[in-house]
C-alpha cells in the first residue's frame, strides 16, 4: 500500500516541487502517492508551507507528521489544531545559501566594496582595508545557520563571537549567552549578524538599548527574521550615525512595501528574503528521508520543540 | 659588530616601516643598524622597493641579499647590476588581504550584490542566486596567492579549477596546466581570477583568443598584474557582452589615469591596487627573519629564481 503524501503549499510551489519530490521519494525506496489534494483522513504525511490553504489540521486523523518546507516555523508552531510531530526544514541548500549571503555581505562591508562600486570617479585612493583579524563580528543565534556562518567567517580570519539565549559551545568562536553575554557580545562587534529564531523572547532583540551597546560605526546584517529588529530604533540609530550601515533580508511585512523607509535610506540595503531560499532538489531529499524514517519506525529528523517555539 | 641594513624605498615608506622593522629586528635577536642611507660598501642587507632611488646595485659590494618589500619582482628581477640573492615578500598579511579581496569580490559577483546596492527602487524581486557549488571559478596562477584564494573559495563550496604553466597539485582544486589546460580551465569558468606573476610568458594571457574561450557572461577579476590583460581586447569583450563584468585592481599604469576607459565603463569596477597591500608589521617580521637566517648561515626564504623571472 502506498504512503499518501499531501503537498500543502501555494499552487506555484507544486510546479517547483512535484518532480523533485517524486524523484526523491523514489530514490528513498518509497512507494508513495504524492498529490496536492487528498481526502484529509487518507493522508499519511503533510509536506507543508505555513502560508498554504491548510490551517486546520483536525481532519488529518491518520497523518503521522507535518514536514515543513521552511526553516521558520513561527507561523505554524502555535497552531492549536496541530497535534502531531512537526519537523522544520534543515536543508543543506538553505544553510549553504545563508553562509554565502552572510559571508558575501560581511566581506562587502569589511572591504568597503560599496565605495568602489559607487566611486568610479577617476580618483585613485589606495587605502587598504584592515585585515579580517582586526574586524570583530558577532552573530546572535547559534542554531544550524548561525553556527555555519560563524565557522565560515572564522575560517576567513574574522574574530567571531556567537551569542545564544542558553549556553552553547562552538569550535573556533567565542560563545556568550544570556543578558550579560549580550552586552559583551555587542560592545565589541563591528559587524553584527542576526540569526536568531523569532520567538517572544527574541522579538525586537535589536532595539534602542541594544543598538546603543554596539560601538559607533557598527554595521548590522539581518538575514534572520524581520521581527528581531525594532525598525524605528534602527532607523534612528542610522540617522544619528551611530550605526553606519544595515543590510536587511527579512522584514515584518514581505514583500517590503515600496513606501517603507528602508528602501530609500542611503545607509540601508534591502535584499528580498533571498539569503536562505529553500532549493527544491535538496529540500525534497530532506522530506523524503523523513518519510522513509517514519515508515521505518525511526525518529524524525529536525523535530520542533513546540514548548520552546523553535 | 651590528648588521648594517639599508632601507631603500620611497621616503614616506621609511616613516611607515622604521618602527616595525626596528621592533622585528630586535625581536629576532639581531643587533642591527637600520638606516635609510649608508655608504654602499658598508651595507649588509638591502630592504628594497623596486620603485626606490636605488637602481644600481654595483657599489653594494658587501651586501648579502636584497629583501624585496613587494610580492612582485618584475621591476627588479631583470636588473643586470643585481648579482646577489633576491627574496620576494611572502607576507601573511599580503596573502590574507588577497584572500579577503578575492573571496569578497567572487561572492559579490556570485550573489549579484551590485544589483541590490544599485536597485533600491521599492521593487521586490525575490530571485535567489544559484549556490556556490553551481558557480565554477577558475584561478590562473597557483603560487602562494592563487593557492590560498582557491582553497578559501573551495571551502565556501565553489568548484575551483587552478591553472599554472607547469604541472602542480593542490588539495580541493582541479589543477590543469600548459596551453591545453588553459583552454579547458577557461571554457568552464563563470568567474576567472588572474593571479599569475608578470613574466614574458604571462603578458597578455587574457587576450582576444583566451577571452573567447570563456563562456558568454563570464566575469573577470584581476588582482594580479595589469600586464596580464590585453586591455583593448577586454574592453571589446565587455562591449559586445561576451564578458559580463570585470573588477580590476592592477593596471599597466598606476595610479590608473582619470581618462582611462576602465573608470567610466559600466561593466568595470576599478579598485586602487589594494587587494594585496603589504602590512608593515607582518612584512617587517619576514624581513627580520631572512636577515636572521643570513647571519646564521641558513638559506634565505622566498628566493626568486631569476632565470624564471619569479
Amino acid at each position: 500500500m502506498p504512503v499518501n503524501v499531501l503537498f500543502a503549499a501555494r499552487e506555484e510551489k507544486w510546479e517547483d516541487y512535484e518532480q523533485p519530490l517524486r524523484h526523491a521519494l523514489a530514490k528513498a525506496g518509497l512507494e508513495a502517492d504524492l498529490r496536492s489534494q487528498f481526502p484529509p483522513d487518507e493522508v499519511d504525511y503533510i509536506v507543508y508551507a505555513p502560508n498554504s490553504w491548510l490551517q486546520d489540521f483536525t481532519p488529518y486523523t491518520r497523518a503521522k507528521a507535518v514536514l515543513n518546507l521552511w526553516a521558520g516555523v513561527e507561523n505554524v508552531v502555535g497552531n492549536a489544531s496541530l497535534r502531531i510531530p512537526l519537523a522544520r526544514m534543515v536543508d543543506e541548500g538553505l544553510s549553504q545559501g545563508m553562509v554565502e549571503w552572510v559571508t558575501g555581505h560581511v566581506l562587502r562591508l569589511h572591504l568597503g566594496i560599496d565605495s568602489h562600486i559607487n566611486g568610479q570617479d577617476g580618483h585613485w585612493r589606495p587605502t587598504a582595508p584592515p585585515l579580517a583579524k582586526n574586524r570583530p563580528v558577532t552573530i546572535l543565534g547559534l542554531g544550524t545557520l548561525g553556527t555555519a556562518c560563524g565557522q565560515a567567517l572564522a575560517a576567513l580570519g574574522f574574530p567571531v563571537t556567537g551569542w545564544s539565549r542558553s549556553k552553547k559551545s562552538v569550535d573556533g568562536m567565542t560563545c556568550l549567552y544570556g543578558p550579560e553575554g549580550l552586552q559583551q557580545a555587542l560592545s565589541g562587534a563591528e559587524i553584527v549578524v542576526l540569526l536568531l529564531p523569532h520567538t517572544p523572547h527574541t522579538e525586537n532583540v535589536l532595539n534602542a538599548e541594544t543598538l546603543a551597546m554596539l560601538p559607533k560605526g557598527a554595521m548590522v546584517l539581518n538575514p534572520g527574521r524581520g521581527a528581531l529588529v525594532d525598525d524605528a530604533a534602527l532607523l534612528a540609530a542610522l540617522d544619528r550615525g551611530h550605526i553606519a550601515q544595515a543590510t536587511l533580508d527579512t522584514f515584518r511585512t514581505e514583500p517590503l512595501p515600496p513606501e517603507n523607509p528602508y528602501w530609500a535610506h542611503p545607509k540601508v540595503t534591502v535584499t528580498p528574503h533571498i539569503a536562505s531560499a529553500t532549493r527544491c532538489d535538496t529540500a525534497a531529499e530532506v522530506i523524503a528521508e523523513n518519510i522513509r524514517r517514519g515508515e521505518a519506525g525511526l525518529d524524525f529528523l529536525h523535530l520542533v520543540d513546540r514548548s520552546a517555539g523553535y
